[in-house]
């Protein structure tokens, strides 16, 4: 992002329609501060009952936010006006058979009347309360992609849906982790507390500095890796149900959303 | 405790009773279940003021639930009906110029006009609701009292009450410890949220299995441990100010009050 970048003071819907007419290309990491930022996954018709209660049986990796109102509908009213979520991101994935085939910049050419869409809440909401509260987040200090990892912890699997929890990972003194699980807990809509801290191979997980998604991050002395489940699990499941077509966001390029993120605190 | 014990079924106001008869002898712990128990110090006057200072200023260590309502005024109306604090607990210790000099029966000889009791939290409450939740608190499953430890952090003094803070060590696996941080956090009158996790030694803690109060308790592999802010903290600064005279519950022996534990849940 280059300074000045206009696109760092404009408003949920403003920003939605500069990714609409091409002119917002980068990620949304950072942008419209203040406002929930979502996951999005859009999945044929006669899968969306088991993604939906894929959802509903793991809350805390899949917090569903919205839903299309019926199949075919690109708009999702419970989150902004005007979505268009076939445009309105400035970048997409194409997934075939489970198979990840293409990163379109939008999908009025993949749009069916069958397709539902399903926007999912994302740490950014999380991080923005952990920095309000002087907290340091490693990944973003660094300027990096959060380090995510495949976990052995099974999720409840829906249908064709299934796989194991995806987490990424923060490191923190033991003092600010006590303190983010505090605030986290106010935020079960998009991903809640920590679902683990400490040892990574309990869960399953080698090497920190191997994450599988995202990028490393440094760990200082005294600080101990903070696991939270993550909105890649999802995907992961997508790609375990191997549907014959589906879509996503790109990571970093999310669903930027009329709601403010202390509108998401459940006290 | 023998089994049939009588006072296992015991409301509060008759355990009080019966301590001031003479015929409650034994630790109040597992007595009144889901009644508020509370750590007792009883100061003249002239250094009441202090000491609520130092409270005010420590309070995760130092949670003040109530004060009598004047010196000399032996009652305790916040916490319950006809509470006569120089004979409701089974046991005191006395204090002189910050030295132990005798474990009473009661204070009846000891009261003076001038004496002010202060009645703070203890981690009784907080242990209940993590019991109620279904987790496993290591020094109840060991019967041993929990172990505590001084470490280097500082309290913030008050006139001559100083110190640094004592804390209560609990082990859990991490998951566990997740969830006993959001409980207590719903509790800060009794504590609270714990203040360190992990690594003893970044606290001033040489070897967990060498506790300055209490017991040691076994920790089990990818168990970590958790450490709370102590009521012994308080009975620390009353030793580090050399009160001339001074009184506290004997360790284990506690204030019964009216109070429900869950009253004190902030959420």
């Amino acid at each position: 992002m280059t300074v000045g970048d206009p696109h760092k003071s404009m408003a949920p819907k403003q920003l939605r329609l500069a990714a609409r007419q091409g002119n917002l290309t980068e990620p949304t990491s950072g942008l419209a501060p203040g406002f929930v930022q979502c996951n999005l996954v859009i999945i044929p018709q006669n899968y969306a009952s088991d993604f939906a209660d894929f959802c509903r049986r793991n809350p805390k990796p899949c917090p569903l936010l919205a839903v299309s109102p019926e199949p075919g509908d690109f708009s999702l009213p419970e989150l902004g006006a005007d979505i268009d979520v076939r445009t309105d991101l400035p970048r997409y994935r194409r997934w075939e058979n489970g198979v990840l085939t293409e990163e379109p910049d939008h999908l009025l050419d993949h749009w069916a009347d069958d397709c539902v869409a399903f926007a999912l809440g994302c740490s950014f909401s999380f991080e923005e309360a952990l920095i309000a509260d002087g907290l340091e987040i490693r990944n973003i200090s660094e300027g990096v992609n959060v380090p995510m990892f495949r976990t052995n912890l099974p999720c409840i699997s829906a249908g064709p849906f299934a796989g194991n929890v995806v987490v990424s990972m923060r490191p923190m003194k033991p003092k600010d982790a006590i303190r983010a699980i505090q605030i986290c807990t106010r935020f079960p809509a998009v991903h809640g507390a920590p679902i683990h801290f400490g040892d990574p191979t309990q869960i399953g997980i080698e090497s920190l500095q191997d994450p599988d998604f995202g990028e490393a991050v440094s760990i200082a002395e005294h600080e101990v890796p903070l696991f939270w489940a993550c909105g890649v699990t999802p995907q992961v499941a997508l790609e375990n149900a191997k549907v014959p077509l589906a879509f996503t966001h790109a990571p970093g390029y999310m669903l930027v959303s009329d709601k403010p993120n202390t509108g998401l605190a459940i006290l």
